[in-house]
């Protein structure tokens, strides 16, 4: 949630608003209403309910923008993109309604994941195109409903409606923080270690719609360390790190060595910059106190199959230098560009 | 919520799935899965978290379907179209955006309404038309907001995106049972006596951009009776009336010389054609005992300004001959389509 992917900085108005106001404390009650703990400016916001914490999360994807549709014309544009490997992947091969109803789904738990909260119910919202078949809505809600059985949320209400527009798909998801707080995104230290579970970049070509959002793994994060900051990675490595980074008063540098590529990240034109930029990853970027680091990896080990990496540190602001650094190998440190990164010369 | 616009029956295919189930038996628990009572198939799923029932809605409103926006274009509708008044009002006049989103926040409220629940906080997930401007999206959130304040309804979070299509908003909103259990569609028993607030028809001339949705009127009534049965107007009298039959298992007659007529619909060639199926009313239609409608009629003239009206009865189904029935003052009484209705010849 709230990932804004339009330029307008709607989200920082509506704060100004003050009808809700954002999650810039860690921890702290900023009391927008009755029992609304966290407004607008985390991946979930977080509402409580006679001491216990619900978490609310709402995703809109759009065809054309989240996903491509298989048809007979794009059929035609799938064969003509397997050609190429361009270097940051931003187009999407077609995917069906299946694959698109998980993803949907997918989306918002990894959003739990990221607040590290378990799942508990969505509600689905689709406007469908109209003259799609009956046959066609069942796969987009076979999807959604694989993707919420295999988690364990089930579906528990939908509004369906056709239009003559493009597919619109608006998952609404609510988590139970029954593993403890939710973890924010404003609570990095100077000196946390950076983490990040997976491989990165090139998630477009096909990875993004079958993920596994990682609710399984933020669990067994909050059993061995304690997390001081997490997100998913949806918008891309470098603009979610920024956002931790802006929510929590800090600066952060990445180790360029370290960042884990992913395969087809790796035969890409800029592997890098592939990882640093392409996003819909959903892994969780996290930050943990220095001490905890090492133990977590050898810990981790043990317990999971998910590759776990060190990626960089928090660091403090500096002066109108930005938020974000890049450091090679020889401790050279150059400042990111969040919409993209810039090659060492 | 769940009002199922395209022809496809597709919450009855998500029901069978098993994942979800419908709201069929009335105040039972229907067990879902943990903590969630009542499925897909009423006006909010009903969950529960520690004893307390938490409800969720969502309404996915579309540009071309739900309303039309005020563009240049439109503009020059906008002044043919009033100088014609159709029997049924099927089509928008032009809206502003702040309209749109007070549109948008009010039909979930509506929602809250129907079920009798306080509403508690919503989420908005919008894809905007690209090249909207930022004052654009502003007086979009403006009206939201401006729907959530009036109703003590915080806006909590969002989900902004741009796309090449028209307008899409998702509400979510969630709601607490702070007055006595959900009122659910399946709980209407022979012999009850059915009833409106408000008059009804032509809300498209207007009303549905600024109608104000019948929280408090939904909260008066439970103190003063007992409700059986609950919907609000959103698709049409004769359809939603048919929703509450269709849940509870019953039929009802409709007094064809009794239902409350708004001034626009009176304007019309068909007045009870444009009350029973124009929609977008969102006015409570509720069922009560026989013997408490004589005394609600005459407490409620008390204590609120809207009308009430006493417009039919429930009664037992027939054998394959419909669920609604209209009667005419001399109690000849015929089959109503719940697509629109037939007069008397």
């Amino acid at each position: 949630m709230v990932k804004e992917k339009s330029e307008f900085g709607l989200i920082e108005w509506i704060r100004r608003q003050g009808v809700a106001t954002g999650a810039g404390g860690a921890g702290g009650n900023l009391g927008v209403g009755d029992g609304v703990q966290v407004g607008i400016g985390d991946d979930m916001a977080v509402l409580e309910l006679d001491g216990e914490q619900v978490l609310v999360t709402c995703d809109m994807l759009l065809e054309g923008v989240h996903f491509e549709l298989e048809t007979a014309e794009s059929q035609v544009k799938k064969l003509s993109v397997a050609k190429e490997e361009p270097a940051v992947f931003k187009d999407y091969p077609p995917a069906s309604l299946e694959q698109v109803g998980y993803k949907a789904m997918a989306c918002s738990l990894s959003d739990c994941a990221a607040m590290a909260v378990e799942p508990w119910v969505a509600v689905v919202a689709v406007a469908l195109r109209r003259g799609m078949s009956m046959a066609e809505a069942q796969q987009l809600h076979a999807g959604l409903q694989d993707a919420g059985q295999k988690y364990g949320c089930p579906l528990v209400g939908g509004d369906t409606t056709s239009w003559d527009e493009r597919l619109a798909i608006n998952v609404t998801m609510l988590g139970r923080a029954r593993w403890g707080e939710p973890v924010l995104r404003s609570g990095a230290q100077v000196g946390d270690v950076v983490m990040v579970t997976g491989e990165l970049g090139g998630s477009r070509r096909g990875r993004h719609l079958s993920f596994e959002p990682r609710v399984a793994e933020a669990k067994l994060l909050r059993e061995l360390v304690e997390l001081h900051a997490m997100i998913d990675v949806s918008d891309g490595l470098s603009i979610d790190l920024d956002h931790v980074c802006q929510e929590s008063g800090v600066a952060a540098v990445i180790e360029a060595g370290v960042v884990p590529i992913s395969e087809p990240a790796r035969r890409s034109d800029d592997p890098l910059g592939a990882a640093l930029g392409d996003g819909e990853d959903f892994e969780l970027l996290f930050c943990v106190g220095p001490g905890q680091a090492d133990e977590l990896m050898a810990s981790w080990a043990k317990r999971s199959q998910v590759r776990l990496s060190r990626i960089g540190e928090i660091i403090p602001t500096g002066q109108g230098q930005g938020r974000l650094f890049l450091q090679n190998d020889i401790g050279e440190r150059k400042r990111l560009a969040i919409s993209g990164w810039e090659h060492f010369k």
